[in-house]
């Protein structure tokens, strides 16, 4: 991999050195043409004609399943087992409700306590309007395998947690939950494009999993789902919008849940934002996933062995080895304000509540270079006690 | 109303009148630089930060309810009781849902046979999902009125019929709603912008709509819902996001709604289809509601005289007074075809299953001028039988 080359396809601001792409992927320089080319070419001279034919002669109809096939590259999902669209918070709702309706006699669903919020938010929702006493069992990340057992319909776990970067072992506990009779959702939204992922090794039931992170889709890019082509069929969706429908412009009055993964569809997809990830997508064609992990491991490492030297008032919250996603989290107290004062030096990582500062290392547009001035950076803000500003301290409440 | 300065402000390709504007809305100009701005100048330069500081100082996460409180000025919605985001059928789950649970003793949710489908679908989704045998009652749209009794739970209606324009009155329905203990939901999708709507005036409990229609937003543009003030706090949202809860940046590991009309967010805005809705909603800072009222009445009167004159092979489908929406409809045998070699002619409609010619008149866009040509073009297809060739005939089978 040419890492060099590849970073000239990311537009990044002088002065910054964006450690973020965690949380939001930086802006893939043909992204910006491909959304022009989509608002005027496609949308301003098709009109309604583009839904069927696109400037290049597909439909942006096609899109959420063209799109979803590109992602299930990444992710070893096999073709026609991935749709885009959504937000993740939604598709967590429908592979939640699609999990719990073929496990019926069940009412266990098994999550950790490393989980993103809004996944537990979520089924909290869902297991209130099913009303059927489902109760939502979250143990600690390290707990899990010992907590699955025969009452357990669904394990929800994203794979990398988003505070720590740990990282579950995705076959083994998919493996774990099968013996068990039940079934496995992964929330894939800080691995996909972060490291080698293969849900058909792993006999995954569901994997979800957003696109503005890594996979750089800008802010607001659509959800991501994949049901195992087997299970496809078998799915009742409970978000049984048009799109959905096995005959979406035949105006049926009743729903009939379209073939395989089409179903997961809901309603009209957002074809601005489907264009960026198009773009976004590009990329990927040309990035060798293993050579991408060696070097996220290694200049996370590297990360984390400067801050460890220099930086002794902050307490790793990251394993530092191969269980470790791509990113690296520390504890401080001040943890806010440390943040604010190495943004104000053009450093961005963020801040997690209660006190976690959170890097991400993403090969395609970070090197060697940019992770030793944010070691440089980050050790001086914390020897100097630069962080110990009222403009820094400041925070809005969350209450 | 200028009208002639107005229509400067959409890009329209040469050689087309487009009839189609309530299917999708054509490109306003100012949409394509303010998309760009948001991509280039937004997300490529503040990248993460975007969220809390945009280029004029708001945040991204700040616009779903900004261009909610824009778009409640065209619906008569109070101030803080509209939001965007999402897709129309995933607004119709969280609004049917919320309703239901307000009304736990009661099983029917009413609705219509010119419904849209996949309101329909979404109904008959929670439904199944809440396995507490609820029923959909499905009755002709003159038959609303006296269906409404003491055991309905909620009316889930179209305003204007999306096939033949057809326009309930949402006043008179709501009050006979509530005169049964019933709760009203509005679907505007043909509605908002379209002509004079006042959701308070009405007293409508719950209103939804789509953006990408009438209001120009371009395709895939989100949703809007808005929920009268003073049932806000008292719903639980089933699709209990994390933007929804009260302080989604306080990783809270239980979901707490948020207040007001924020519990009816869910997951991430999608950005860049915000972006173009709100350079959209500039437009509509200078129109005149009753004058656009006024005009599309004029312009879809002389379509429909003008059809009925020298077409008569074309049955009427909309009623041709004040009660019918801002498009008028006719029924064909042959409607597709007919409407494939119109298309072929440059004037754009659209086809409704099983026999529905379909035309808007937006007055934004469209004149006296395009009308009249658009019925020459309409009698000549017809007169010549010009749309009875193979290539009109042709269509994707809708099984």
């Amino acid at each position: 991999m040419n890492w060099t080359e590849m970073r000239k396809r990311f537009h990044l601001p002088d002065g910054v050195i964006y450690l973020d792409g965690n949380s939001l992927g930086p802006l893939p320089v043909a992204a910006a043409e491909r959304v022009r080319r989509t608002i005027e070419d496609e949308w301003g001279q098709l009109l309604i004609r583009g839904w069927n034919t696109g400037a290049d002669g597909e439909g942006w109809m096609g899109w959420p399943t063209r799109l979803g096939d590109r992602i299930g590259r990444l992710i070893g999902a096999p073709e026609g087992s991935v749709v885009v669209g959504d937000t993740l918070s939604i598709k967590v709702f429908q592979v939640l409700d699609a999990a719990l309706k073929l496990r019926p006699d069940r009412r266990v669903i098994l999550s950790d306590s490393g989980n993103f919020p809004t996944d537990l938010y979520m089924a909290e929702g869902l297991i209130a309007t099913l009303g059927q006493g489902h109760e939502l069992r979250v143990v600690a990340p390290e707990d899990v395998a010992t907590a699955i057992d025969d009452a357990v319909a669904v394990t929800l776990l994203t794979q990398v947690d988003y505070r720590t970067g740990r990282m579950h072992d995705m076959a083994s506990l998919t493996a774990l939950a099968h013996d068990h009779g039940a079934l496995a959702i992964w929330d894939l939204a800080h691995s996909a494009g972060a490291h080698e992922v293969d849900v058909t090794a792993a006999n995954a039931d569901f994997a979800i999993g957003c696109t503005y992170k890594y996979l750089n889709a800008g802010p607001g890019a659509p959800a991501f789902v994949h049901v195992r082509p087997d299970l496809q069929d078998r799915i009742a969706p409970a978000l049984s919008g048009w799109l959905g429908h096995a005959a979406p412009f035949a105006f049926d009055p009743s729903y009939r849940p379209g073939p395989g993964i089409e179903r997961m569809r809901v309603g009209t997809p957002p074809v601005l934002q489907l264009a960026a990830l198009d773009a976004a997508l590009d990329i990927w064609d040309d990035v060798d996933m293993p050579a991408l992990r060696a070097r996220s491991l290694e200049l996370s490492g590297r990360f984390f062995d400067g801050v460890s030297e220099l930086c002794p008032s902050l307490m790793p919250a990251s394993p530092a080895d191969q269980t470790c996603g791509s990113q690296v989290s520390f504890r401080h107290d001040q943890g806010y304000a440390v943040m604010q004062a190495l943004i104000a030096r053009g450093v961005i990582g963020d801040f997690r509540a209660p006190d976690i500062l959170r890097f991400g290392f993403t090969p395609l547009f970070i090197g060697e270079s940019e992770v030793d001035a944010a070691v440089s950076h980050l050790a001086q803000v914390l020897t100097t006690r630069e962080w110990d500003q009222p403009q820094f301290l400041a925070r809005k409440a969350v209450t």
